[in-house]
């Protein structure tokens, strides 16, 4: 066109079409389409398409990834925008190019509670300016008429800017920056002057993002407190705490037991319910269908003629022992968390006071808790779609949780969740959440994979795991991929407990001492949250049934006495790992977890490690507590920059010794009867 | 409950809270949120969250999975529901349950279209009723209240029905159940009534849906005519079709070509733009950038004083002549696909009438096509987004493929569509779209992977691919792979093309005969869609400059001529492989693909059947046209539920031959200087 005829140069406006050919429809179609020229799609992490939220700690970064392109050759750019959820002015983060049309942009949130995140891309006609007329200027074309063409780019910035806030001093400097051209006449000093440092500093501070697009979802993020993440929990029956069988525990024996729990380094205290136990049906020793007098039932057939989900169980104490207990839990540096279990005894208030919150038989009474043909006698469950449990119920059931949150418990570990509504949850926990962002809820589901991934989406911050069942290596090491690497990463943090009331692992009922110390080293290192149930640190696992999970006189249904310290106790070991899971942070985290080779089955072995690499941890578990194991593994020289020949610093952190290890093949052993497992601090 | 209290069961309302302790918004939320008591999520096909259509063919299943649960122990039931874009009327179709709460459901689509679906998923109380009492009643215990409960369930459902159309009937057949149970007096007779599969059927039929959830996106699908999914292409250019290079082809000489191309067997015949070239800066022979006089130029340099593209290049013929030549061509099984070429010559008549559609430079001047350094100064390209571009440009390019449409064309190959914006392509496919459900588009884009998909996603019908440039197995399996069995077979539909004017492919520079036969085996058999450039039956390689693509001599820049039977062609293979794509359903699908052992590096082996396994097809090739390759091979036995030992009919359908093979492990042996594949045809 260098033919171009001068006159259509000089009228540039087209010609209107003959005839409307569009449809006002269309049009408006058209107009809307043309805003997003560069695309922004593949963005991740992204739960369902937003519905849910990605859940993050309190500054642990966040890092979204997105494909971002656009037609054509021209320079594109990006910026993640984030806010919290009330908030309306955006904070910016650069977008850096990956590969392969893939950008990323990191960002941290420094206190919990609601944020959202979005991503804008536009065409940035400076750069790709700057980068065309540098081309053209090295193959030695001239480029007279594209210094005209910046000139204008430069101009056009400064007239306008981009409308937003804080941009004045910028847009001074590049007023005085365009008169500064202006009065350059030769072109080399000119190109020299666009070609500075400051120009196209400013020109992405203030220059016009052409073309810009704006990604069409916000995308929800919710972030915790750390001990959502990071926790490890100790479990407790008050019942069993007076050290004699004859007197039911209180409050206050607990509280004579806090200096023991502090020695073993947990941070997390939980009780079973403490609300008053029903009369009727209730369970005796060993889960006997009747109770002789005197036996105290079990704690989650909750309420009576004493009261419900906001009372106390008497035998334990009073409001007053209970918050001087939570008190001191806290000088000892432990949070306590009680059990939300929906479940009422057939003496539950509730049923006198809310009829229309049960579901009623044709000869007026209320169907028990029934896994047909079985029944369980001293429990009725509320129907959350009864008659007018919509919305009375559901605000009640919030208001329980209020109330304990009112003095002062902030973390609820929440009974068979599964079996209750998830809109339910979903609503319930958002409201406790506009109370306290700090309230951590834990879902004690065993049940299948996608109802305990839809527990995390709607709000649980900590989830019961299939940890208590996974032994062998290959199933370990396949687990914990799905949970760190697979998209529930994102939403799902599992508490790894090593034994509960209802669950007395089959692995320890044969296993011995090694097996205990074996399985709280994987819990307390593979895990951000982990737990323990108070008699796992004395080894015990005599079961009511050979071959089954249910403890022998379990503490559900009786008031037990135990020598918290006697002999073949493994409190040093639980001590240990707590106290290198405060003093590491590569410890603290979960996701960072990273398989490496050990050439024998029986030994898991796994590093963990912060991104600055200062906190570099290699653990390796013997999983087999019968038999010596050992044999040769790999150091990840690779991962700290070193050849195969490289050498490393050791900490050995359970002998207390130092050493190096030169090469990347080094020999461990491990015997049942000694430490089956071995944890290193390692460093360049 | 059993002593639940009379006075309590009489008056079945809750207490009124003491104070509302719920916000307007809370209560709001909480009753959306109860409305989806039974999750629907895991979604799939979606592409982008329902952002853009998941494509089929007429009649081609869609299957639908998604991940379909409740809380508790109810049976839960689910359907998919289609529906045309503008239906008010849902299609039901029930869904049936795999494995890990996942679902599935099968539909098709008949004709052309827009379409949608959802799913909507229930508790089932009838069914959950029916198993619960059914155990019980295995289990010896009295069922005397559930058979009440199951009265009632009946008489609800008879009482209303689910409001639905065309539910008289079963809502009549009901009611007669209904009265026929209540003359039951005996339990066991009253038990077996409602055993009875017809109770079941109604119920199911009109039963009451509780807690009916609705998958709160409608996901767009886009149905072909099966044209987008099944065509072989024969491309050629019409300037070289006289049969001498003095003289310039027209589309009479085309059409005394159609008997040749369809003895072949194609049925789709491709033409580079056939609009009027323009003269300025026209490029010459060989691409040289001044032609000489009487030189024809490259028919993308679109537009001359003769006019732009909605006019004929004259030396092909008049209006007239095209329109014979589509019927002509129809005549011969053949449809008429053209070119849609945007860029433009300097002398292109939108310049002068609409100088808003470009981009003008301070001089007055149009820029250039260009890659910096590098000019192209035969095009000129419109501006999307220029002055007054938005919307009329966008209309007007509309309107040129309307004109086409409306010339008989139905088919549209793009160039360089990925140089355009994707809001354009949007837009404008959706448009003529709403004219003809049956207009097809394939994307002339060869460019990073996303933006191909990204065409794909935004409406085009086929995509051009790197076929061309996977030559070993390995790189042929991943990429098959991942266009078969990735996200991306849900929307995008390759055009395996063997050559283009463009792409005078390496291999074949060396291969000789034996590797354009082998090369068109994998194009026909691998894809749906595949096409060959004219000269590639003649074995055409030549290069301009040796290692590089372009032809020697190419008709983009002059008249050539051929002999198109002359000896060495590969016109029979051609038609060899046109004839069993059309007779063998299973080639017709892409996505069955299944990869098999062939215990060679240089023998690429697969399997493509239907369903029904009523068409079963082996396919070897040998990627090797210079030495005899061979080896074992394995037959899929399993796949037709027979042992390693089983014995399966073959038809070798290159020689004409039948067989069987005996044992899953057989042998084959290629020579190159014999056909370089082999197809079989398998059966029990």
């Amino acid at each position: 066109m260098a033919q171009s005829d001068a006159a259509a140069t000089k009228s540039r406006k087209s010609r209107p079409p003959a005839e409307p050919t569009v449809s006002e429809g269309s049009l408006k179609r058209l107009k809307a389409l043309a805003r997003d020229r560069v695309v922004i799609e593949g963005v991740a992490p992204l739960i369902d398409g937003g519905r849910f939220a990605v859940k993050r700690t309190e500054n642990e970064p966040l890092a979204v990834e997105a494909d971002i392109f656009s037609d054509g050759h021209e320079i594109i750019a990006a910026a993640l925008l984030t806010a919290g959820a009330g908030e309306e002015d955006w904070r910016e983060t650069p977008f850096t190019y990956l590969a392969n049309d893939r950008w990323t942009a990191s960002v941290a949130f420094a206190r919990p509670g609601p944020y959202r995140y979005t991503i804008v891309a536009w065409r940035d006609t400076f750069a790709t300016w700057a980068s065309d007329t540098k081309k053209k200027r090295d193959a030695g074309v001239e480029i007279a008429l594209e210094l005209r063409e910046g000139a204008t780019l430069l101009e056009k910035a400064a007239d306008s800017g981009r409308g937003t806030k804080d941009q004045g001093k910028a847009l001074k400097a590049l007023r005085a920056r365009v008169e500064k051209l202006a009065a350059k006449r030769d072109a080399d000093a000119l190109y020299a002057a666009f070609a500075e440092a400051e120009t196209a500093e400013l020109m992405r501070d203030v220059g016009l993002r052409e073309n810009l697009s704006r990604y069409e979802t916000e995308v929800p993020v919710w972030v915790d407190r750390e001990a959502a993440g990071f926790s490890s929990w100790y479990e407790l029956m008050p019942r069993s705490q007076s050290g004699d069988v004859t007197r039911h525990g209180t409050f206050d024996d607990v509280i004579a037991r806090l200096p023991d729990i502090q020695e073993m380094g947990f941070d997390v205290l939980y009780f079973p319910p403490i609300h008053p136990i029903g009369q009727s049906n209730r369970k005796g020793r060993n889960n006997s269908v009747t109770a002789q007098p005197g036996e105290p039932g079990s704690p989650y057939a909750i309420g009576s003629a004493e009261g419900g989900h906001k009372d106390l169980h008497p035998e334990l104490g009073s409001f007053a022992d209970f918050q001087r207990l939570v008190t001191r839990a806290a000088d000892h540096g432990l949070e306590i968390a009680i059990d939300f279990a929906i479940q009422c005894s057939p003496d539950h208030p509730w049923i006198k006071e809310h009829p229309g919150w049960f579901d009623w038989r044709p000869d007026g009474t209320i169907k028990y808790a029934e896994n047909p043909p079985k029944k369980y006698q001293d429990i009725v469950n509320v129907d959350f779609y009864a008659g007018d449990a919509v919305p009375s119920l559901w605000i009640e059931l919030r208001d329980v949780v209020l109330f304990w949150l009112a003095k002062g418990v902030r973390i609820f570990r929440v009974d068979n969740p599964h079996t209750k509504p998830f809109p339910f949850w979903e609503w319930m926990i958002a409201e406790v959440r506009a109370v306290d962002p700090g309230a951590i809820f834990l879902a004690e589901a065993f049940t299948r994979p996608k109802l305990m991934k839809r527990l995390a989406k709607v709000g649980y911050n900590q989830s019961y795991s299939y940890f208590t069942w996974r032994n062998a290596k290959w199933e370990l090491r396949q687990y914990l991929e799905e949970l760190t690497k697979e998209e529930c990463g994102e939403f799902m943090r599992p508490n790894f407990f090593v034994n509960t009331p209802d669950i007395n692992p089959l692995f320890l009922h044969t296993s011995g001492r090694a097996g205990f110390r074996l399985r709280l080293a994987l819990a307390a290192t593979l895990a951000g949250n982990y737990g323990v149930y108070s008699g796992f640190e004395l080894c015990e696992s005599e079961p009511l049934v050979v071959g089954k999970e249910e403890y022998k006189d379990s503490e559900k249904y009786e008031v037990r006495a135990f020598d918290w310290k006697r002999e073949g106790n493994i409190r040093d070991d639980i001590a240990f790992f707590n106290r290198i899971r405060r003093s590491e942070p590569a410890l603290r985290d979960f996701r960072n977890l990273q398989f490496l080779e050990f050439w024998n089955d029986n030994v898991l072995y796994f590093a963990k490690r912060t991104a600055d690499l200062s906190s570099y941890i290699l653990v390796m578990v013997s999983l087999d507590p019968h038999n010596p194991q050992g044999g040769h593994f790999e150091v990840p020289l690779w991962e700290l920059g070193l050849p195969d020949t490289g050498t490393v610093k050791v900490e050995d952190l359970v002998a207390d010794r130092q050493f190096v290890w030169a090469g990347k093949v080094q020999h461990w052993w491990f015997e049942p009867e000694n430490v089956p497992y071995a944890v290193f601090r390692i460093s360049v």
